[in-house]
């Protein structure tokens, strides 16, 4: 499915890092988001509040998470998920799009 | 209005200039389309098709529109008209988020 249908989008972009990452936010029916994301070549680090599975649909990155000695490498396609109140690390070597699912 | 509802996003984003202007497409339910885009600090050159409207929802630019020699100066918000056919040159100074729309 390369769609989301019949869900709410709010127009103003999420920037981060000085415009290195933006994401926009989809909302469903059922009150769960997501956000689209890009994110520009470099290293950022996260904090998480709830649990979120990180879908990467293309892009090249190194990902840490807290706690997890391995490093995640990622090379066009990929997924990964951080428990809640914890923090990921992406360093990405090629412009990266990403869908971010936050659990309820 | 703040956002958009019962919409469609496609997932995927658009790219352009190498990860400078990256949009997402929202399909309306009456069939239209806009994209919801940021774009880096530079020079930007777009040929329009269908006739556009680029609404600024922030960020600092001066725009060109072809055959028209009165530059643009846009400062946090602003909107612009493309004709259709046409070109526009948007000289980004700080970062920006827009939304364009495509006349049907």
């Amino acid at each position: 499915m390369s769609e989301f249908t019949n869900v709410t989008v709010v127009k103003k972009a999420n920037v981060f890092f000085g415009g290195n990452v933006v994401s926009r936010t989809v909302i469903f029916e059922d009150g769960t988001k997501k956000t689209l994301g890009f994110i520009q070549p470099g290293e950022y680090t996260f904090n998480t509040a709830a649990a979120e599975v990180m879908e990467i649909l293309s892009g090249e990155m190194e990902v840490s998470i807290q706690g997890q000695a391995e490093k995640l490498i990622i090379k066009g396609e990929g997924v990964f998920d951080v428990p809640e109140n914890s923090s990921f690390t992406m360093n990405v070597t090629a412009h990266a799009d990403y869908i971010c699912s936050f659990a309820k």
